[in-house]
Parts: structure tokens; C-alpha cells; sequence
């Protein structure tokens, strides 16, 4: 089986072609044996390329242990760059069916070379039934809390999954210090954490703590929460770089929603033996 | 640049050839570059084929972090069959240079396919400066201490590095209980930790803590010593098979020493992009 391995700012997939559909079956089995890490060539998830008939392509991912992701930002760049670059798609503009629905790309080009891939990742919300929180709760913007004996800010939208933004300016805290605060009673379903220095009106640094998962190289959506959530106390522009620990992405709050811009980027293609 | 990767039972490398030294120079960045797991293809090591003046083909092994162990018992064996099938050495034995010597290599075949490779690993050693242990120890054999209010009885030999086994067929410690023991005073470099379930004569499972590294899916060194040492105990034979997390290796006890027999797997081949 061909196989081609890339990365979004540090998340890292195995691209396998499955246009007729003949995986389907075994597509759980295939992504724990070539995504694990000492037996198989190892990855965060293994990504199908599939005809659609809606959008122009589809994108299946799995994750390394069998489960189905709708949709995932870092994923759908390699992808949208991979899908590009063979031909499978004409033009620099097109859908792409996800678990989560049509999403429309644009790739940047250079030389017709891909240098980065905009997808537009939906409007935040922040709406107690979306997120969700705790009944009476209205929304969480400058909620103080105290946990462990330090007061923070909590701030929290819903960008495909419930984020917390919590600015920390001087490094007070460690990224695992998210542990303390993703399971607050307050939201219902947990959150992640999301921990902001914030440069200039124009660039931050954003470390996220994944709820129930840990520290993160890459989180495309906790990067988009985070510009909105911070834009909407007046602190950055519409158009913000962003600094994760694997990568950059550029994030543009629009009328109808958040756009984020990164790299895809090749590491390997070979065949499984 | 071309690669293969395999694995030792989950120990696992990426090969690449390199016959005329070219790559001498880079070898430290290569590997740090390749064997990142999330923006490389990943693995524990880089594997370096080259020729040999001395033997039949030499070995040189890279860590993920760049540094460069001498030898590793599951590299070889991986090394072994790649270079056997790729037709560098003819024939079932041959020498292998590697910074810990020459290795006499065995394969065993079946219709031409390598079904494991069997390597001599040299002779253990109990010797106090040897291993090394604290000034005024003459072994550790049968030694009685007290770990956090356990009374446990530890063994300790070299086989390349201090190992010390503990019998534990009750499943009484967690294999991470290793590393209240590894930096006791007795041991003046620290040791790797071996807990021993002995199934029978012929049959054993060891898991092992490595000294600075934690659990670990495969130590060789580590399933050589327990063998050796439960052997002078008077609890095992001389032809154990030995159970580890990552699979099963063959250890045999001969008057010169210790062979090791297990197998290497291949994973998959390509090109670095």
C-alpha cells in the first residue's frame, strides 16, 4: 500500500489514495497498525482521499486508535496541498466533504508551489447551549475563578470544540496547569485550555492544553477561539499571527466567520512492507 | 534520500545506506531530523549501512537526540536481514563492524526469508568494578534492600550495561517502581531494572526500566542478563524464551556466552521528501 506522511505545524498524518472506497471496511484496522509509533511508520492519524459527489474530493481521517474525527484543520491543509499537487483537484480554489461538512479552500501559491492553504473554519460561538456550560450560566467572559489558589480570567467560545482563552502575559503558568481548569464544573462537557501571550496587537503566542489529551503542538482551532476571543476584549486586530509550539498559522476573523491560513508540509512517501 | 524502516520488537530504526561515508559529517542532524516522530518519519535511531575493512559490512547507529551508542542487540538484528536481502553479505553468517566490535551474526532462514537472526552478545560479567558498584561490594547477588518499606532481593550483572533483576511472579511492582531503585548508592553509574515473572524452566517475562529512559518495549541487553543471572540462581536453563512488552526473544547460554535470537520487521520503504 502507498502511502505519503506530512504535518500541520507538528500533527502528523499518513495520506493513503482510497478513491473506489475498497478500505472502508478496514479503515480503523489500517490507521492502529501504520499509525503506531514503533510498529507502524507512526502518525497522529491516517487520512483517506475519496472521491465525493458534492464537493470536488472528500477527506476521511482516523485517529491512531480507531476513533473518527469530523474534522481536522492541520489535516485538512496537508490534505488540500497533497489533493492539489496530484491533480486531483484543477484550480486553486475548491470543497472538500469532511465529517463536519463542505469546506472551501484556497491555496496560496508559489511558482505553483503551495506555500500555504487558507480553510474557513465557521463562526465562534458563545452561547451556553453551544459550548456547553453549566444552566444559568449566560456566557464566560472575564469569569474569575480561583483554582489552586491563583485568580485567573476565563473566557470561552465554541470553535468546533469548547476553548478557554486565559492570558498569561508574564508565563505564569505551565500548559499543564490546564489540567486544573478543563474540568471546572462550569462546562459541562470540559473545555480546553488555552494559554495567551499576548506580542502586539498583531501577534500572539498561544499554548493549548487539550482536554483530556495534554499538551499540543498544533491546535488549529484553539488558535482561531483564541484570535476571536481576544479580538472581542480589544486586544488584537482581525488579522493576527499566531504562535504554537510546532508552527505558525494566521488567523482573519471575516463577517461570516474565522479563516485560518498555515503551512501543509511534506515529510516522507514510501509503501508499506 | 532512500530509507527503510524496521523494528526489533517495537525498538525501531530507519536505515539508510551509505556505503562510500558520505553522509559522515550530517549523520548526527540527519538522524535528529529523521527519527522525530511528529515532523520526521520517527523512530528511536538512524542506522547507518557502511562498508568494512575488518569484517563483512559495519553498522553505525544514531539516537533520535544524536548521540551514538556503540551497539543495540534489536538494530542488528534488523541490520542483519536488510543487508542480507539486499545481497550485501553473502550467505547465512557474517561479521558486522559496530563501536562495540566485531558481532558474529547467524541468520535462520526458511525458503530464503530471514525468520530471526541470532547474535552473540558476549559474556556477562558480576565483577564489582565492572558493573561498577559502590567501593566495599564484592556482587549483588541475592541483596537484600528496602525500596519505600518493599523488601526486595536485587541481582545485578553487566551485559553492556548494569542490569539488575528482581523476581517479581506475583506482579507485585509496576514496572516504573524501577526508578526508586536504578539510582540507589550501591550502583555507581546506575542501573537498569529487570522485574521477572518466571513462568517455568523455559519460560520467562521480563519487563525492564531503563535507567534515565523509563519502560522500554525491548531490551535486549536486559533479557540477556535476566537469563544469565536467573540461570546462576538455579531457576532457569540454559535455552529461555524470554516474553518482553514488544515480543519474544530466544536467549541461549553457551560457554563463550550469551546469543540472542529474535526477529526484525519490516515496516515500510520510501523516500525523504
Amino acid at each position: 500500500m502507498k502511502f505519503v506522511k506530512m504535518h500541520g505545524i507538528g500533527n502528523d498524518f499518513i495520506f493513503v489514495e482510497d478513491l473506489e472506497n475498497k478500505l472502508v471496511e478496514k479503515e480503523s484496522e489500517i490507521a492502529i497498525k501504520v499509525c503506531d509509533r514503533h510498529f507502524g511508520i507512526g502518525a497522529d492519524g491516517l487520512v483517506l482521499i475519496r472521491s465525493s459527489e458534492d464537493c470536488d474530493i472528500q477527506m476521511t481521517i482516523i485517529n491512531s486508535d480507531g476513533s473518527k474525527p469530523n474534522m481536522c484543520g492541520n489535516a485538512i491543509r496537508c490534505f488540500s496541498r497533497y489533493v492539489y499537487d496530484k491533480g486531483f483537484v484543477k484550480g486553486k480554489e475548491f470543497s472538500v466533504e469532511t465529517g463536519d461538512g463542505r469546506k472551501d479552500i484556497k491555496l496560496n501559491l508559489k511558482d505553483e508551489e503551495v506555500t500555504g492553504v487558507r480553510v474557513f473554519m465557521g463562526k465562534e460561538s458563545y452561547k451556553a447551549s453551544d459550548i456547553p456550560l453549566k444552566e444559568g450560566l449566560k456566557e464566560i467572559i472575564n469569569f474569575k475563578v480561583d483554582v489552586c489558589g491563583n485568580e485567573v480570567l476565563l473566557n470561552t467560545a465554541l470553535v468546533g470544540v469548547p476553548h478557554t482563552v486565559i492570558i498569561d502575559n508574564e508565563d505564569k503558568f505551565k500548559t499543564n496547569f490546564g489540567k486544573n481548569i478543563e474540568k471546572l464544573e462550569i462546562f459541562k462537557e470540559g473545555s480546553n485550555i488555552n494559554f495567551i501571550k499576548i506580542i502586539d496587537k498583531d501577534h500572539i503566542i498561544v499554548r493549548t492544553w487539550e482536554r483530556g489529551a495534554g499538551e499540543t503542538l498544533a491546535c488549529g482551532t484553539g488558535a482561531c477561539a483564541s484570535v476571536a476571543i481576544l479580538n472581542r476584549l480589544g486586544h488584537v486586530s482581525e488579522n493576527v499571527e499566531v504562535t504554537l509550539p510546532g508552527g505558525k498559522l494566521n488567523i482573519d476573523l471575516e463577517e461570516e466567520g474565522i479563516y485560518m491560513t498555515g503551512p501543509g508540509e511534506y515529510i516522507c512517501e514510501g509503501e508499506i512492507l
